[in-house]
């Protein structure tokens, strides 16, 4: 079967792989329809995940079709159209029992990373019952990619954990694709104010659309006393922090009011400066999560009352032998205007 | 001045009575300029509230304009356009302490039952501080009126208890004022099932245009049938009840899936039949509330954002020298199709 | 193999009966060391467990041995000391993943009730990876033995639904075995007052030397009054029904103060009067549950740092050929003073 | 009057002043009998707190007997033994309504602070309603003073934010009077492990005298592998930042397993390096808070049933005319191993 392999970092092809089998009782092999792209991989790309050695498939997202499933899988057959968890639960350690499945002592984010990936034909899936969900008739299987990490993802690390509420005051930080999915995300909360600040004109205007109530270009550097000025200096409810550097970080700590949350989304690569000498006595909360697609189900259930249009996020469309032009085009955002990309294979 | 007067069961008029004056430094004294009628005040003119007393000027909506203050009020002054709550709370007894102002040991539902309330041209409102709010330059008036009582009722009693969440079934018993202001209000949520239960058709065709996804006719005895196989037979995740009598909460009792909330919001009169010997097992929980208007800060915030219309709710308009009528209007309400009416004095 | 078998109501007998064998990936056998009758046990005598059948094994609690495993089992390997949960639960339906075991599509009590159970030699646990509890090395299995069922429902039925806190006034209906183990575990979140009821002054007794600040024999049916004073008229915050029938339910309905919750864990057989006429402005929560054991592990880090001695439940000993007496000595608990009973396999 | 006053970092003297006055209708005048010196004091001593000038009356914990209240106090009387809250609650406010005292618009700490505190004879308590609460009859009230912060501020800031559970594992940083107020509250919730780590074998010894069931010296820099090695290498569930330092908040963050909690209560200085790059994905909360006040009712009804003794705290009592030698005491703890002093005026 074909596959996109990672060869170590800056190189990767698409190859002939063998067709992956059934190992443990609970594994389920399924062909893959649709897949995408996440910034993960671009981070793979860049040599930034130790975990993923050459030889790797990529791509931790998709839908398909259930192919073969192994002796103790129950939940599903052959035929059944499933959507794949980015993240692997095995349902009974430590950590899925309290339904952190991010941390499952023997799955969390391994697809694409320690075993291989979507950006494939066929792809094994470990702990078919726990990491597949059954997609229901008529569903537009496309939107469901979106299922598989971005939207699971800005909703919990960003919107639960940020614990929107009706009438609240919500800053993103980061206006790309998972800052967007928090945007989308945070209106199923119905805050009074969602506030979108980034750099790039373009996904502003996006974020208009999507449903921010306010958008702020942090250029000028006064983003700080534009939403002090907005919040009769209170600061804000909400501060979602979607881009992964210290800067953005930072900018969190300046916005975020006196008994508010900073939910961190950014895959951080260093320490930031965390100022308590202004924060200690501010009753503030700061989260940061691993998605656990734990909200998987909820989330399916929003999409069925069509509260939500998950496919406002993807802007291009390619197919597996043009993969690689699919990463060209996803890792030049800026220029391509890119947010999400589909696979079919 | 003029004011509605409660002269016992069945007994009512429109009187000349003093104006009100500052009793405690806490006071404040109100020009009503819009008030409504409320189901209670129905109850009341039943004889059914025996804290309500001849003499009473009735009524606990409302919005006006501050006219006097007394010493310890800090927050509003003459002119200052307000909020009347229905609730007034001490901000410093037990309860309120616990945000439980339904319960205040010396406040909670007061106005308009052992105190004279708004419909009138001028009420005393005891702590002011905690009792009024302040109405934003530029709202619409008449919409808030319906955060003196009705919304904040709907929200907290049966929303807040109930549960409600993104994705999630809910299913409302009665689509009176009060149910459609849940139906309403549970939107803030995103579920993705609001399905609304009544007898009366017009009152389900309104329900539908409020954002109900589906009504059930009562009538012909089948709604539990109906509304199982709507759910895969599991039942509902929560289910208000919004009626008060022990038809309608047997109705919820056999409507909540396992786990689910039964948030009662209705005036009960009589005792009604737990099935226990069904649900000890079910892991269900029940609520009862009454109103505490903790949410009011919320609710008007969300207002603010036009996240809800509440003006849907008003039907008609009287002058205060015709509240005679516009109780005749509201206490027919099945001919009339009222839901609430203003009155401006 | 020995085993207690259920041959319809009044009818039970110790026989002789196949080894149990592995019928799923995801089963285990254990071998039994102890064992124990829960009143539901007494229940299935009666009749009153209709999906109970004759030739059933009766028991769902016990700790044992690890004989052999499925093929889909991987936190177990024959020769591991086990406990038992009451509760079977697959890992993966939509009530698992909820943590709502006992609602387990395909699990939940089944043990010794529509499979057969743990009074017996040898048991088959399906599910056994997420129904099986390893046993630290040096804990003492008999206490243990009260982690399968009676210290996971009061806690989980009466002191979490009960929302028991710091410095709150808690009441419990009823000092059987189950109230016990509610009003033990209580003190792990130190309320200040832990009031027993009951009619027996052997178990008030009993009560007091397990940590109750009060009790009240309500035989003279002057409970009521008597709390009432107790707690400046305001009734307690948590009552907690252990008992099961109309009056008691009725009871904590009149105990509860405003904001307060009624934690029923009773197995209830008939419906019960519940007096919304004067509970529907309380603000008070009503719970029903079967215990999820969701909270065993939480448990047995208690149990390891001594927080709480189990075996204060245990007050007699027999073996397992002698399992008819524990039965007669179980069910004659007024006469024997039986709280738990101990069967060593 | 005689009272404590700050003339400017490292300047202070007991003066003459004159005797407060009732400023406000909700103002109270209280006469100290007993209050204490809070690790606060020390910083405004060296000049840390600038909103608080020279002139100042220092102070804000004590117990006292009410001398007069303002026209618009109700809830207590001139004879009414009293606890004097170190944060004054308008109960009115945007944060107040939240139960966020401690950023109430016109309150707050402000007492000894920005307005003249409890180091007297006598105080003026804003606010008296909402900031002093009734002594019981009987009361010890020299316990009570650990009521006014030190208490209130471990619980609060360290156990509650922290979210200490039974059966959890509990690291706490720190051992002065702040930690150990962490380590006596923690044991409300039963926790399974409670962890003192502290660079002084003195403190280290208290903590065992208090409840801790492990104490670990960090001077050797082993404590992080200790600690992992008694947590299998997952680390804590909830750590309680109890100094105020970069290299105590950073152990912190060393410490905390994946979803955990850091809770700190440490005054700091200076920014701390937050390491996102480890992080970022182990879903960890991080709390800060300025103590509310609002666990004051809870903490009562914890003192009244005996579940903790707030004297262990108490080491050296003086007489307000020896305040300075209660300074110089209090300020060289490692030397006189004070905790808290009492001070009789």
């Amino acid at each position: 079967m074909k596959a996109l392999t990672y060869h170590g970092p800056g190189q990767k092809s698409l190859d002939d792989h063998t067709k992956p089998v059934i190992v443990a009782p609970t594994d389920a092999i399924v062909k893959i329809t649709k897949t995408t792209i996440c910034g993960t991989d671009l981070h793979i790309m860049k040599g930034d995940v130790p975990t993923c050695t050459p030889g790797r498939i990529l791509g931790h997202e998709g839908v398909g079709v259930i192919e073969t499933v192994g002796a103790a899988v129950s939940a599903f057959k052959p035929g059944d159209h499933v959507l794949i968890s980015c993240i692997s639960a095995c349902g009974k350690c430590i950590y899925c029992r309290k339904n952190m499945y991010s941390h499952c002592t023997t799955g969390g984010w391994i697809l694409g990373n320690s075993i291989d990936g979507t950006q494939a034909e066929f792809v094994r899936i470990p702990y078919a019952d726990n990491s597949l969900y059954p997609i229901p008739a008529g569903a537009d299987e496309e939107a469901l990619v979106m299922l598989s990490d971005i939207l699971p993802t800005g909703f919990e690390c960003g919107v639960l954990n940020g614990r929107v509420q009706p009438g609240s005051i919500v800053a993103i930080v980061g206006a790309g694709p998972i800052g967007l999915a928090a945007l989308l995300t945070a209106q199923f909360f119905s805050p009074a104010e969602l506030i979108m600040i980034d750099l790039d004109e373009n996904r502003l205007d996006i974020a208009k659309r999507f449903g921010a109530t306010a958008t702020v270009n942090s250029r000028d550097g006064k983003a700080v006393a534009t939403i002090m000025a907005m919040t009769e200096g209170r600061g804000v409810d909400t501060v979602i922090e979607a881009v992964g550097i210290p800067a953005t970080f930072e900018l969190c700590e300046a916005l975020v009011g006196p008994g508010g949350v900073i939910a961190n989304i950014g895959v951080h690569g260093t320490q930031v400066d965390l100022h308590l000498e202004h924060l200690w006595d501010r009753n503030i909360t700061i989260t940061t999560r691993l998605v656990d697609t734990v909200s998987t189900p909820m989330l399916l259930n929003v999409l069925r009352s069509n509260k939500i249009d998950p496919k406002l996020l993807i802007t291009h469309h390619f197919t597996l032998d043009k993969i690689i032009d699919a990463y060209e085009t996803f890792g030049h955002a800026a220029k391509s205007h890119a947010l999400k990309v589909i696979i079919s294979a």
